[in-house]
Parts: structure tokens; C-alpha cells; sequence
């Protein structure tokens, strides 16, 4: 049986996905590099996105628009270390006509490295914002409630 | 002659520094990854902080520590491409006992691409927050004061 | 439960690990960037020596020592693109003193994208060559034999 | 006076293109990541390329195609430090049909730190080989015999 990529799943409007330290993340501080992080947080995003019906590949191809990070407010606790298995936690916490508002924690066991907001904002083909379709914002606003009433 | 790497210099306190857009930047919706607009963000407060005089590698091989960054806000207005010419500018916005807080901006002629506030912490060989060298605050508190009166 | 990071396993002598190709990896070309497969193949080969019990990360901190890229030869032949999961097929080719001598390919289904053959060196904290513990060579043995007699 | 990107320069048919190595470069090993010194390499073929008159930005727009790299081969030497400069030199090996060969040497002063064979090939929109122009073969050609008569 062939392995398979890492891929996340949902447990209460949460998405959890998980990551790997490899040497290409970690710079001479021993550590994982500031800028890495973001791009665990993206791979958790694109895999949540998948999950909720949207196929960014193909929406690409067939010119139809694409997600992109409006802003990121990030701050950085705990270093991952090479070797380290991380969790990428993300919630829905605001759905906009043309934009997601995520919050997403970066967690080792029980100990949170890294934390964010992120807002994506759904651009047509020449990167002008778009209105996201009714369906995404269904999904999404869905997550958002199951999330929020977690506790 | 040999070609010289891109350095950085001050006008009135703000640093400039200037990077080109290459293939390993990008991504396929045609523009910059995210995430890379860190990468130049570190370039140029690492040329910065070497022309302050703080050697960051000699540092942290001699085991007095490292900066890391503490948080970053960063904001995504226009996306670069391949080839362009741009501009990071870095202002030093406060100067606090373990950190440095700066201002840095993605320009490309008289268009802002990108704008970030950035916490730079100064951590001892362990990881831990460390105080900053006297030189180095009066340094940077004095670029701060140059870059607030510069209107 | 908790999802997992992509692990590879090994089947007669051929270590197989699993990657997803996500937005960071390609370029505006549309497909993965070149130099990036070079970041897949290097994720197989420390899941690899992982399960063969090389701890790269605990050796490192130890000062025992560290595996480099001594030399690869890469071809691509077709690209990767956004969404696809692949596999990294690794053989051991060849065992030698101070380093452990791999082919590696990327396939996607019955398709090899990219082949590649990488000599990983063992080198001591000063970045000097250094004979490799016996059983890993005894380790890396098997698998070449194994792997050899495939067909 | 605004600062400017490193650019590079030609000198008896060797291009000449300075790098300087930032933490991004680097991993938890101290030295330079394995495949960045593929993207040192890259950055000094887009150079040459934009000075030989091939504008790949362009090009790519105008989806009249895109140079891509075939196949490398590469020797690590010595490892490249955080903030050192480094010089990549690139010689025009071979000129074919649909493909350009190079050698690519990354140097520090007098010691070479990595050599490498490149083949460039150039694609059409679709990804499939095509005949490069024969402006660019006659340049490639000429830089080919100048670097080769340079001794």
C-alpha cells in the first residue's frame, strides 16, 4: 500500500493538520525560520479549503480567480525544532463578502508556538476582489458557529 | 570588478534596500508567494542591523545571541512579479530594553506594495529575552528619532 | 484523534514517501520549481534514515555529527504541479565508508517526473568526513541488496 | 540616491553575479541549505538571460514560452556561511536546438564552493521543447567562445 501526504480532517469547526520539521524549515538559530510558518498555516488552509469543496488548482486553471492573504498578524511563541511533529489549528472567524477571516495556531502537544489571523481575500483572474460564491460562505459560515461554541 | 550583493543604506534615518523578484520568489498565480515578502523583509534588517554594527552571524557563533522575530503585522495591498525592482524601507518605530520595534514597507517606484510592523527580540544563546547592548539602543534610537522628523 | 505528518515505509529495499505539492513549491510557470524537488527528495531521505534509526536531529545537538549533499545529479522530465500527491521512491545504491549513495525518483502514478542520484556524506561537527557507525552501513547494506533484487 | 538589486556583469564571456547569504539561506546545520545554492544559481542565469536580451517575464506573459532546467549535476565543495558574499560564475558550455549548457561555479574569493552543469531548455506555452531564437543561440554561441579561449 502506498503512503499517503499528510491531510487534515475537522473536529468541531476546527481543522487540524499536521507538519514535520525538515532541515529546508530550520536556519543556523537551530530553530524553524520565522517565514516557514506561514507556509505550514498555508498548506493547512489549502487542505481546509479541499475539505470544504474548493479546488484552488482548478479554479485557477479555469481562470475563474484564486485565494490570497490579504494581511497575517502572527506572533511567534515557542520555537519547532527539526524533527518536531506540529499540529496547524485553524478556525473560521469571520466570513466576508469577498473574504475568510482565519485564526490559526501552530501547536505542539499541548504548548501553542505560533499564533494568527489571516485574512484570505477571493480575487478574480486579474486580482481584483471578488464576491465568494454562496456556497463557500455557507461552508464557511458553518465552521465559523461550530467553532465558536466549542467551549 | 567584481559585483557587489545588494546593500542597504540610510537617508535620514530610513534604510533602503533593494531587491529583485526571481522565479524562486513566486508562485503559479503569477505574483509573490506570501510568505516571501518576509524573506526580503529579513534581508534588509539584516543589512540594517550590520550597518548599526551588529554582526549577527559573528554573534551568534561567538554565543552571545541571536533576534529573533517577536510578531509581525504585515499588510498586502499590490503583488510584485518576476523581474521587478523593489525597495524595502525600514524605520525604527521604538526602541524597547530586549527588542526593536520597525516599520518596513515593500515599495515599487511610488506604489506601496506591502507594509509591515515588526518586533525584533534580542535572546540570549538559550532562547531567552536578553537585554539590548547600550550601542545598539542609542543606535537605534537615534534612527528612530531621524525617521520621526522626517516628514 | 489527532491527524499525522506524512511517514514513508519500506517495501523490499524501496523506501517510499509521500508529498503534496502545495502553493510555496511551484512558481509562475505554473509547476513546481526546480530546485524544490530537491526539498522533497531530502524529506524522504531523513523520513528514511528515521526509520533506519539515524536521529539527524538528536546526533546534530549531541555535536556527533551531521549528513550533507556531497553531490546530485538531477534530471526532470515532466513537472508537478499545484494539488498533486507524489511519491519519493529512494534505493540505496551504494555504501561506502564515510557516505551512502542513493537513487532517488519522484513519480506520480506510473509516471517518473524526476530522478536524481545524491551522495549523502557523513560528516563530523567540524564539517569534516567521517567513517558512518557500523550498523548504519550494516543498515544501508540490507537495503541495497534488498532493493538490488527487486526486479 | 535609491539603492539597487545586484546586477551582474560579463567578463571575457564569464557572467559574474554576487549573492550574499542571508538566514533564509541557511539551515540548523549553520551552513547554506543544499538547494539553495540553487537558487543562487537560478538568480545568476536570469541575469545573464536578461543581459543577453531575453526578458523571461516577458516572454512568459506573451506565452511565447519559458527556459526551464532539464537536468543539473552538483558537487558541494565547501558550505557557504550566514552573511558572507559569494560570486556565481556561469560559462556557456554548449548552445543546441532547444536547450543552452552551462557551468556554474559558486566562489568565495579563490576557494569554489560548488560547481555545477546546467541544461536550460526552452519550452513553449505548453511545456514541450522548442527551438530557441537564433539571436539568442548566436549570443550564447559567442559567449561560449570567448570563456572557452579565456585561458
Amino acid at each position: 500500500m502506498l503512503p499517503t501526504p499528510a491531510s487534515g480532517s475537522f473536529d468541531a469547526g476546527v481543522h487540524r493538520f499536521a507538519v514535520r520539521v525538515y532541515f529546508e524549515d530550520t536556519d543556523l538559530t537551530g530553530v524553524v525560520y520565522h517565514a516557514n510558518y506561514l507556509r505550514y498555516m498555508e498548506r493547512a488552509r489549502s487542505d481546509m479549503l479541499l475539505l470544504v469543496g474548493i479546488d484552488q488548482a482548478g479554479q485557477l486553471a479555469a481562470g475563474e480567480g484564486y485565494w490570497t492573504v490579504a494581511d497575517i498578524a502572527i506572533a511567534y511563541k515557542r520555537p519547532a525544532r527539526m524533527g518536531e511533529d506540529l499540529i496547524v489549528e485553524s478556525r473560521v472567524t469571520r466570513v466576508r463578502a469577498a473574504a475568510t477571516v482565519m485564526s490559526q495556531a501552530i501547536v505542539r502537544g499541548t504548548e501553542t508556538l505560533t499564533e494568527a489571523v489571516v485574512t484570505a481575500a477571493w480575487l478574480d483572474r486579474h486580482g481584483r476582489p471578488q464576491r465568494q460564491l454562496a456556497a463557500w460562505a455557507t461552508a464557511f459560515e458553518a465552521l465559523r458557529r461550530q467553532a465558536s461554541s466549542e467551549i
